[in-house]
């Protein structure tokens, strides 16, 4: 991502070409050309791409011009080769025009593509292959781009089997760990530390501190709930962080807390996988893509069709995992598999989350609804005036 | 991406477990309890994630347990901590219900997320967050993934410089490489081969000849025109490869040609920058991602109300740089900046490519008409048959 705006250092194209391969000429020297009444102008030179015709063109003369290259002195238009024809007389080559030329006719004039100045690509844009094109333009072999914040990942359990690990009696293999560094990752920024830690206070408090060291952001998922082993609030307090926030009035991710300790945030999620996806990219996400100078930090929201019914009424926002459908430019949205929050199979799927307010009703299929997009790139701004705040009908 | 199917190696939950903090215990206990009429089960054991209580509870017992803990034998319930209170009376742990629990109730089931067996994810899908969780789930460190097709980029053309070089009269920079280079990496290749090459027949030549040897697909920009030094049709008759293509009816691009040699394929794509980006995304991507073994192959296609009126008939179908936006669940395309197929500064923006066929009308803003969407990673399968082949409608 570009860390400066990136303006154009010249004009682009900086010289008059030609968009075709043709014969550029003086369009006064056909004002008197028809299809009865061809005119004849004399081929003078032949000048591909990258070559210029440095003595000019005289009126009733022609540069036969390939294309991209310069417009030669005298020259103000170009006739394309397919409505020409070559003929020699008296060992002189000269082209047949049939038609009259306007002035300016296939002529890409200085400045037409970008003008100097002119800023293209503002900063914390990512670079894509049309920003590369633009950088290659301009020369640019090397830009200031933004540093991927370090990210910490805890996760913490005494049910958690390491990846490689064979299974045992009530113990299962940590799988949140994994899906954040790929969360990190998709987010911009740069997984750089990971341990998996005990329900024991002082194994979870010396990895939250020295994570703290190692990264810019530090995530924990588990022992943030109202368990006997739910450490999370303690570390924070023995460590001296001031606490932010904790539990989230939504569904998942209810237990979602943050604090912030020597100006580095540490967020507590879920240890429920879905619980822990959702709190990522609903707090983590725009936090750290603000630490990355990005413009568009939050999920990119739309409204969409929901595709199933939601009868039971719920006091608390709801964020279920979608997939959505594009249908004649009308978007769908439809739940995947089982939403529960301690279910991992429905993140697969999932490019979406439906949000649905809390309240005292249900919702019905077919009723708009808001849409967070989890794939898309682009994301949204802190302040995006574009997207209307409506409510969603509620059933009746 | 993985290049083999995903099933389940085993049931996930592999144990009946708890999805909250609470008491497990045997419903029956509770046939009698109320709001007036709490009932007191004995706590026998505090069970913390990862630990079980082997002896298993009898009724009129209750075993604390948290959330991702093993149901003891005996239970067939979990009553949340929230709904309860501990009493003690003569030394002995009693845990109060004042409400009937049904039977099953707050208990994940075995296989409730992914059943043994069960095809999670199938080949041909990009490992996203959710299936490195599910990865991880099943103890897959390592898993087969298709290899990144070589893919070879040779820039022809007298009038180009290296980026790092300053500009000389009736030059310009090379950008298409470039721009390619980050078109390949997004579409899921390697680039692994760059040339720059003069408008000579030999230097071409020997640059593809080479290119083939250590690439998987070979790209050539520019040298397919109609012009005198349009080399890279008698650079396929020298190599004996087979054209499969040359020229298009589509604008821009129409140029692109292709050919084969030795099982591989050559993409002769435009010089025009922009007509290089959209060959590349037509033709070389689909052939990219099908060597990848991607199921969704081609741009992903859906509809979206033209943003600009398009008075001038195009005998060719035309596809203009767009930039999509969400309202109230309505796509709207809108093209960008200048489009002409010189105009490298329309790609900075552009995440669509909308498609206007050939005929001899124009299009009014408003209608609906097909777009490509250029960012989406998910693509469209090779035979969709969620999409419709609808036309658009033409102004009358």
């Amino acid at each position: 991502m570009l860390s400066e705006d990136l303006a154009a250092t010249h004009d682009v194209p900086w010289f008059k070409r030609s968009p075709y391969d043709g014969y550029a000429i003086f369009s006064g020297s056909t004002l008197e050309a028809g299809a009865d009444h061809p005119v004849l102008l004399e081929v003078v030179a032949t000048i591909g791409a990258g070559f210029t015709w440095d003595e000019g063109i005289k009126p009733n003369q022609a540069v036969k011009i390939m294309t991209g290259a310069a417009i030669p002195d005298g020259a103000d238009a170009v006739i394309m080769v397919e409505l020409t024809k070559e003929v020699v007389q008296n060992g002189k080559t000269f082209v047949q025009i049939k038609r009259k030329v306007r002035p300016g006719e296939n002529i890409v004039g200085i400045g037409e593509d970008m003008k100097k100045g002119e800023v293209l690509v503002p900063k914390g844009t990512i670079v894509n292959p049309g920003v590369m094109a633009t950088l290659a333009t301009f020369g640019m072999t090397e830009v200031p781009v933004t540093k991927k914040p370090k990210a910490a990942v805890i996760a913490t359990g005494s049910e958690l089997l390491e990846v490689g690990e064979p299974l045992e009696k009530g113990k299962i293999r940590n799988s949140n760990a994994y899906m954040l560094w790929g969360q990190i990752i998709r987010a911009g920024g740069e997984p750089v530390f990971y341990r998996l830690v005990k329900d024991d206070f002082e194994e979870t408090y010396e990895a939250v501190r020295q994570a703290v060291k190692e990264a810019d952001i530090v995530m924990t998922t588990g022992g943030v709930s109202v368990g006997d082993f739910d450490y999370i609030p303690k570390v924070y307090e023995k460590l001296g962080a001031t606490l932010l926030f904790n539990k989230v009035a939504m569904r998942p991710g209810s237990v979602t807390s943050a604090a912030e300790l020597d100006g580095k945030i540490l967020f507590g999620l879920s240890g429920n996988p879905s619980a822990c996806y959702v709190g990522f990219e609903l707090f983590v996400r725009p936090y750290l893509k603000t630490m990355l100078g990005e413009r568009n930090v939050y999920l990119k929201k739309t409204q969409a069709l929901l595709g199933e019914d939601f009868p039971k009424p719920n006091p608390f926002t709801r964020f279920v995992r979608a997939k959505l459908s594009y249908q004649e430019g009308l978007l769908h949205a439809l739940p995947v598999r089982r939403d529960k929050s301690n279910i991992v199979s429905s993140l697969i799927e999932a490019d979406a989350l439906i949000v649905l307010p809390g309240g005292s009703r249900g919702f019905t299929k077919g009723t708009m609804v808001d849409v967070l997009m989890l794939e898309d790139g682009e994301g949204a701004p802190l302040w995006d005036e574009n997207i209307t705040d409506r409510r969603p009908q509620r059933q009746r």
